[in-house]
């Protein structure tokens, strides 16, 4: 059978998008598995199906490049946003995503019929040391030696635990060597992703980011909401600016309660692959 | 515009493929760059175009991802064979395809409309030691002495230069070790291509392939045209049989005279990818 598909990326990021509202009964597991292969497939970091949804406007599924389930990704939902806007699934610019995670309210920004940005609500940041988890008793100016260096530290949750660390020289810091010694510091006792930030002015930031059992990647959309959150909280930045990470910008927005990060996407091509019947499920 | 294209690969190696006989008068060179980026383009290892010849049935160019021209690779002419032939430029089973290194013969194993492997005729191999180049009195039994070791040398050019060497154990041979001493000994005035070759049986070898100036490599197609004439020569294998490289097989036939290379080619999908004018030639 034929499947047509689309190309997207949101910060290089890139994704494969099918539609699936009429389950075509596919081991999309295997089909992620291959379709994602860079040379002999299609190529790509994930594959991510429309799915129906009682819970939001759509359901979006992502699986991984090795054929495993995603819960959630902020760049493809930025993708899936652009995709059921420019695609006319959709006129209104809110949009209701349902995800392994939990309902994600989407804000786009429209000109002409064009989806500029897409703008996410990520919920509140949470900040008790237990929750974190972080073994202090609290989350802010938390003191860590590792490597001779004093370290002070912001941890901060976005459903996932950060540590914010305000460098000076940003492009000559050693991420890669203190990275590996913060995440797996005794303090955080499930790990944590380190952000290493610089502050440009009080309306921009540029991080270079560590991610818990990945190393240095290139944009971590958590990791943008912690940083630009622990600098408000410090009064380096005002409640709204951009965050430049290796692989792009995100702006990020923080209301004292609820963060909001706003990002491109973009599609890349379309295109119809021919799959053979081991796929079909009976 | 809308540009069509086919993404095909030969043993992993993959091609973005367009047709071009009615010059579309783009800036090629800065699209193959763009184009076959992983992440943010469609992704190959290059750009291949169905061009006009008045010298074969069709030429084909091919654009490196880094966007300079290729003159020739092997597992392209294989995709690009069967695109002709599948797509219906062609009902011929044997090809004169024209390229910038001079014209290559083309044969197709057809099976019920669908090509199952593209040989092509790669010249004769040269023995002359002046012409591979190898300042060695001959091209057979050279000994060199590389990290303490004394290795047997079989020298030969298919167009580019080789040394042949006949290991024991493949899969623990030091390959990474010994390959870049060979690649830059004083005997080879322009350095040369390292196949390491175990003979399986009399119409089998397993070779790996250290190319000059890149490092060990999935596949090298006059590679393992070379490390096949060469264990001939030796006796060691008959007249055709296959060579198992670590991207796949490819099937080798030496008469004596000309050496015939056979292999896959797959179809991987195809695309639509919308372009901006600054790609237009004016």
């Amino acid at each position: 059978m034929i499947l047509e598909f689309t190309k997207m990326h949101g910060l290089g990021n890139d994704f494969i998008i099918i539609d699936n509202l009429e389950d075509k009964r596919l081991n999309w597991s295997k089909l992620a598995e291959n379709l994602c292969q860079r040379n002999t497939g299609i190529g790509a970091d994930g594959l991510v199906l429309v799915n129906p949804s009682h819970n939001g406007d759509y359901k979006m599924v992502i699986y991984n490049s090795d054929g495993s389930l995603a819960q959630m990704c902020g760049n493809a939902i930025r993708c899936f946003g652009k995709y059921l806007y420019e695609k006319g699934y959709t006129k209104e610019e809110k949009l209701s995503i349902d995800t392994d995670s939990g309902v994600k309210i989407l804000y786009l920004t429209v000109d002409n019929g064009v989806v500029q940005s897409v703008k996410v609500d990520m919920g509140s940041p949470i900040f008790q040391p237990e929750l974190i988890p972080v073994n202090a008793p609290n989350s802010a100016d938390i003191k860590i030696q590792v490597a001779q260096r004093e370290l002070t530290i912001t941890a901060i949750s976005m459903g996932n635990p950060h540590a914010v660390i305000f460098v000076e020289d940003l492009k000559n810091y050693p991420v890669n060597e203190l990275g590996p010694l913060i995440e797996n510091h005794p303090l955080f006792p499930q790990k944590i992703n380190v952000e290493f930030v610089q502050i440009k002015d009080d309306q921009t930031l540029a991080i270079r980011v560590w991610e818990r059992g990945v190393g240095e990647t290139q944009a971590c959309g958590t990791g943008a909401c912690a940083a630009f959150v622990a600098s408000v909280l410090k009064g380096k930045v005002k409640f709204h600016g951009e965050v430049h990470l290796l692989g792009g910008i995100l702006t990020i927005t923080y209301d004292g309660n609820k963060v909001y990060k706003e990002g491109p996407a973009a599609f890349v091509f379309e295109g119809k692959v021919e799959i053979d019947s081991s796929y079909k499920l009976i």
